[in-house]
């Protein structure tokens, strides 16, 4: 949470801030980018970033600034921002801390609208004034400024990606529509990995760092009003972890607040008056997030299919923890069921459908459960170990999913085979989890979200 | 927890059960196995068993029963195992079920001590007498019976496999020190196939389904006794995890119990009797299991390394959820580190050594704290993502956790870059998490289980 307050409020402000977050297009979908601390050594940030850009194929103009070099990785390389015949519409800044003010101030001059500004030794060391003359700076030009002491921003979509981790150490995730803001860079980075193995799409990525300019809500609200989201009609989800809400965790993040007992309980009550999803943890935040992709259920009544029957049981258990309602599979779906599967599986909720299943007793139990009025979510526990299962299990799931008619969640344990098929669910909206309990977790969260939204 | 109740209790039925559990070894440690019902055709489970026992490497005999086959997958085929000259320790039998009384009958006149039953169709089904047929011929002659309707057995160090599932479905562990019984086999398989790519080691796994002769407790005898831990002057921890807890898991479990209502209290009061130590989730009895591979630690201290600022937040966070204590560094410790780290660095606990932190500034901070006895355990975060990290610091972590003066606790997010170094360290005995409060929960159980340990 940034504690910078805005204590102005005058009209001129007022406008200034609307334009600052409308000029986050500029950071978001650039035709140009100008990177100012643009280097020709391998491990200095500088390169790594152009570096990035290139590799990554952004179809924009790419402006290399550096005062001692005439070209790098290829492209012409200026002296500063103002050298630049053409238009620039966003900047990433990696330079020294002292010569910061004067490259934003050029940037101001040419008439970019947003930037990166990667550079730390700001306010996270105490240097308060340094960091609000920065902000300053920026606006006064309105521009919308990251950071400082961030990691950069990533928008699969557009290409633009100013995080400066190679590839191979960090991943990159797939086009999708998760946006994920952090401010510390270490966890969003681990959150964009994670994400990028998985299989799971992001729309934007931002590592805000100390927000002396854009902070968290300023960046809610440009992903609430100003991307794809006009298309859907509900408001979207907000998931959100706190970090620092212990009194132990808010000295190590070295809070000003004098006092912070209680403070845990103070932000669930913010997130929750917000109606945002609160991640006690990162694997939960990781979790709630991308169930999101499936259309929201109904009620909480959960149908479960599996291949093995000690995970049926297992789920059993974790539905009554999370408190969701073990749906009762209605009459017609009972006979369809007893008539196609064999005689050995036992017909009811969770439903068993045993370890020779092969994926066309999948199609019948999946199908019969999105037929079902009484079932609001479908949890699909498949395990690819077995002998009778084979890969289109993963088109059925994936076909049954496309129709959108109620959510689908899926849980594979397992290892490298597993793992193959979770990124194939997971590329086509499909949720993956690793045990039972982790994804009944997010189904509550989910059908809680989804009965707070039908109450409005 | 198997039902079955031993109402017979003379001295030679004493001495008949120890010999089953003294029979066991002929199970993980044959010299000759038998596979009865080996078959031709690739998809048959008695195919894949031959074939894994040859892939395997296992190096004794294997005889291959099949009444209508001379040669199966290379090997000469017997039509009973009377008709095998030599001695043979142990059988796998995966034949119809109205096939194996006879065949069991055979195993018991040919002297083998060691049956493991795939075949399925008992109790399960409500075949309760053709159960007891088994469990009487099994016990007439002493025979360590595993199954009915299991999924076999695995010894890493013997290469025993009996597990029916395909390599490439279902990975297999390397040599390792957790043994793992399930009464589930879906749940087992579950857990070989995530330990083997995880790169942690395994002793034994039993799917022991139906326990007719051998149960979980017969296992526990067995190998709290029996197997390397000898070495080791304290017992071996025991982490359980009981699936059909919740009345409604119960009842998915087809528990013959009437009622079920307090049935989860129950467990944890037997649990907590035997000092075993309880997972609620799959996703714990994973990371509960492996962090004993690590030496105990004297105390609830923790000192924690990172080079990410965010997750050093959240796992101070997390200490304080699992009551756990924010290690008081040394004046030494801190000394050593103020002049060894970078004048930005903040020596404190949590010790952020800082982005751009190299192997040799973990070095330092590692061996600071190995040194300290304010210290009992060692939280290391290690975020691969950055640039200034290369694989030198597994080493680093390897050689510390070798002294085994403290436990060393690793955690790495991200993807398959760190997934790789993460591999490493696992196959060295470090555990690694990929979330600090995954970590701390299974700290807070180590710390807890050592203190039991001391109390006795």
């Amino acid at each position: 949470m940034a504690d910078e307050k805005k204590t102005q409020a005058g009209d001129d402000m007022a406008e200034k801030l609307s334009r600052k977050i409308k000029n986050l297009d500029a950071v978001f979908k650039p035709s140009s980018i100008a990177v100012i601390g643009a280097s020709m050594e391998p491990n200095k940030i500088g390169h790594v970033i152009v570096k990035n850009f290139i590799d990554g194929g952004f179809a924009g103009k790419l402006y290399p600034i550096n005062p001692n070099a005439s070209q790098i990785l290829g492209l012409k390389a200026y002296k500063s921002v103002l050298d630049v015949k053409e238009k620039i519409d966003s900047a990433v800044i990696a330079i020294p801390a002292a010569a910061v003010a004067g490259a934003l101030e050029e940037c101001g001059k040419k008439g970019i609208r947003g930037v990166v500004l990667i550079t730390g030794g700001f306010s996270e060391v105490g240097k308060v004034e340094e960091e609000k003359k920065i902000a300053a700076i920026a606006n006064k030009y309105g521009i919308a400024l990251i950071g400082p002491n961030c990691m950069g921003v990533i928008t699969p979509a557009t290409r633009v990606d100013s995080v400066f981790l190679p590839i191979y150490k960090l991943g990159r995730p797939r086009v999708g529509k998760i946006a994920f803001i952090s401010q510390s860079g270490a966890v969003g980075g681990c959150i964009v990995d994670l994400t990028a193995r998985a299989g799971i799409g992001m729309s934007k990525f931002v590592s805000y760092g100390n927000a002396a300019v854009i902070d968290e809500c300023d960046l809610l609200e440009y992903l609430a009003h100003r991307s794809v989201a006009k298309k859907i009609t509900r408001k979207k989800p907000v998931v959100v972890i706190k970090a620092g809400k212990s009194a132990a965790g808010a000295e190590a993040a070295k809070s000003h607040t004098g006092s912070l007992a209680g403070a845990a309980e103070a932000y669930h009550a913010a997130f929750k008056q917000g109606r945002m999803i609160e991640a006690e943890t990162l694997d939960e935040l990781f979790d709630f997030a991308k169930i999101f992709d499936q259309p929201l259920p109904t009620g909480k009544r959960v149908g479960i299919i599996t291949n093995g029957g000690g995970m049926g049981v297992l789920a059993t258990d974790s539905l009554e923890v999370e408190k969701m309602d073990l749906a009762e599979l209605s009459d017609e779906t009972n006979s369809v069921l007893r008539a196609a599967l064999p005689t050995y599986a036992n017909v009811r909720n969770p439903l068993d459908i045993i370890g020779d299943a092969d994926s066309h007793r999948y199609e019948i139990a999946i199908n019969a459960m999105m037929r079902d009025q009484n079932v609001d979510v479908i949890l699909l526990i498949i395990l690819f170990q077995t002998i009778a299962i084979d890969s289109s299990v993963v088109n059925i799931a994936i076909r049954a999913s496309d129709t959108r008619k109620k959510p689908i969640i899926a849980v594979c344990t397992g290892g490298e085979y597993t793992d193959m098929h979770k990124r194939i669910l997971e590329g086509y909206g499909i949720p993956t989890y690793s045990s039972p309990s982790s994804a009944m977790r997010a189904i509550a969260k989910f059908a809680e979200y989804a009965k707070s939204r039908k109450a409005k």
